[in-house]
């Protein structure tokens, strides 16, 4: 595996648990992996995934098991995308640094090769029977021979770069919008709220019960020196209805960042004996909470097909690996589209945009046919068997 | 009523059963009405409400129910938007030009009072309790005085001009192509079809067992003269899978046009004593067939409040005749934005859309819930009551 987060200590955890070996190669060092802070809102089957790889007990003990998320729209009564009542499945709020932690835990009982530090990776003869991996450590340059080579090292990686261009398709859509948040030691509100109002987007999160996450929509190119914590609070509080606003109990910041908004897909996700997974091969943005999800997913086709060839010398799961994979991440893709456009102020916006986006939102209100294929997206498509 | 179409006829007709009086004006005669073609796919809604207003008998005898409409995507098998299936419902094929038949038949059967070939129709103090309309013909001016004017008289019509431009809002969606329409004297196939295809949205319509209505997408600016028939079949057979095709019954055209394409809302729906009812108050693009579905329901709204105002002195239905009839109007608009964007190629599509839009046809290939969505829509949302 090339890259040491989620995606590639899942991928090298469930290849041991099906007998095939791995080494994970990571540019940075295990605490530098696991100071990145990211959100984690976990679709049914990505915990049951956990569960049945072994990596459940602190996720079903300190993930908080949650019925949905709420939609604050305008100063409107707040509206539960219910994924609990329409599919009979709950999302599970766990941060995805902790099931980092939950991986590196694992990966070290075992015994795990794991190569952090690692400078100029590069990948060789990918396309051959025999291709192999190098990078120097502490200015010694090393080599690792190997059957497959997996690309979870994100979207700046070196895995998707080694392909040709010829060979990649990329698929993008920029957003003319980032996410300003603050993280703050303050009780956060009970549920998962996106507020859509015409200010802007808003959202509240959570990542403990002392630890709350706050974003706003923001201008590209919005200067954080220009939002001291007083601006903040209050322009978050001016996007959420009167009662959740007064709800929101404000504190000194204790981070504080802009994230750009993405959309990106690459195809396809196998070039001879490299095969992509996760931020590697997709982003998406953050509305929908799809990101960590996909990179499972993948992990999920790709250790079932690398078992299978390895084990049983059977390649039909490897070949149409690309195929299945990418049918996922444009279902989330397409998701995590709508959603952002549902609910962000885009600048070119006209009135026609507004008000379907309006009539969308009434819509979803009146109809449960309406909620139930929102919420069975939400939730997660089921992985295909 | 300004404007002896669809929606005057039918509000004329209505309010004669609630007991209330009314004339309609209209600047063309009864014939030129009559000339024009238009397509007629009837939601469930609409059908059954003109079964209650006695104007079934034909419709029920001519008429073809149909579970729902085709989509043929590119050359994969053509699916079912099953309104039956996921709603009970069925659509009904039945032209507005036989509707309107209809209507004029019932007209003149209770001596209705219909003015043909006004000129110069303008509507006086319409924000005052006495409104007046005046206009001339053969060369007399006449005036009617009256308690309410609804504007019928379509997207170009007066009615919607009348009202200052501070207080209307408009809201519009140009398309960058039209459709391209030839009318044969051939059997057309069992199915109204869309199809999607890289070249262009393609729709396969009918009129009677041997009249047959085809469409092609066309850039803005084609000229007829481009299209001689044999490209018109050659393009078109293009567009459909192989197996569908084969079974087009070419033959000589008897009608050809160019139809281009409109997104547009005005709101409010009343200015005054002046009510819009259908096209003078919004237009959609054809896919999905919403247009005369729309004037049936604004009619429906207008009728109930008229009645109310003028038999029991009730005004709350006429207050919030706006507000009820533009609800259904933008569910509407946003289904045949949604329709037109996923089944037609975009001059500024890139190949993220093209994504998203194979993905959506691909989860609603495969979501039953998706697809119940989808029916509960196209069959007709319910009128409010």
């Amino acid at each position: 595996m090339i890259g040491g987060g989620p995606a590639g200590l899942l991928l090298s955890h469930m290849l041991h648990l099906g007998g095939v070996d791995s080494i994970v190669v990571e540019r940075q060092t295990k605490a530098h992996v696991l100071s990145r802070i990211r959100a984690g809102v976990l679709e049914e089957g990505t915990v049951r995934l956990l569960r049945d790889v072994g990596l459940g007990d602190r996720m079903d003990r300190e993930g908080k098991p949650h019925d949905g998320t709420v939609i604050a729209w305008q100063d409107r009564a707040p509206f539960l995308i219910d994924t609990h009542k329409h599919t009979g499945r709950k999302m599970m709020a766990y941060g995805q640094t902790a099931i980092t932690q939950d991986l590196y835990a694992a990966y070290e009982r075992r015994g795990g090769e794991l190569v952090e530090g690692a400078a100029d990776v590069r990948l060789h003869d990918v396309t051959s029977d025999s291709p192999f991996v190098t990078f120097t450590r502490d200015g010694i340059a090393h080599r690792i021979d190997c059957d497959v080579v997996a690309g979870c090292d994100g979207f700046h990686g070196v895995s998707r770069q080694s392909i040709p261009a010829d060979v990649l398709r990329t698929f993008e859509r920029a957003y003319p919008f980032g996410w300003l948040g603050i993280m703050s030691e303050t009780p956060p509100l009970d549920d998962i709220i996106y507020a859509q109002h015409e200010r802007g987007f808003a959202l509240a999160s959570q990542r403990s019960p002392m630890l709350s996450r706050y974003y706003v929509q923001c201008p590209i190119g919005t200067d954080l020196a220009d939002w001291p914590d007083d601006r903040f609070w209050a322009e978050l509080k001016a996007r959420f209805p009167k009662p959740l606003a007064d709800r929101i109990a404000t504190g000194p910041s204790i981070e504080k960042s802009i994230a750009p908004l993405r959309s990106f897909v690459a195809e396809p996700m196998r070039y001879g004996r490299l095969f992509l997974a996760g931020d590697a091969a997709h982003i998406v943005p953050p509305t929908g909470a799809k990101g960590l999800n996909l990179a499972v997913s993948d992990v999920f086709y790709l250790q079932r097909a690398l078992v299978a060839h390895f084990k049983a010398g059977d390649d039909r799961w490897l070949d149409s690996y690309s195929e299945t994979a990418l049918r996922r991440v444009w279902g989330a893709e397409r998701l995590s589209w709508w959603l952002t456009r549902l609910l962000h102020v885009f600048p070119e916006q006209d009135g026609f945009d507004t008000r379907v986006n309006q009539n969308e939102f009434d819509h979803l209100c009146a109809s449960p046919t309406a909620q139930a294929a929102l919420a069975e997206q939400y939730i997660g498509l089921p992985l295909e068997t």
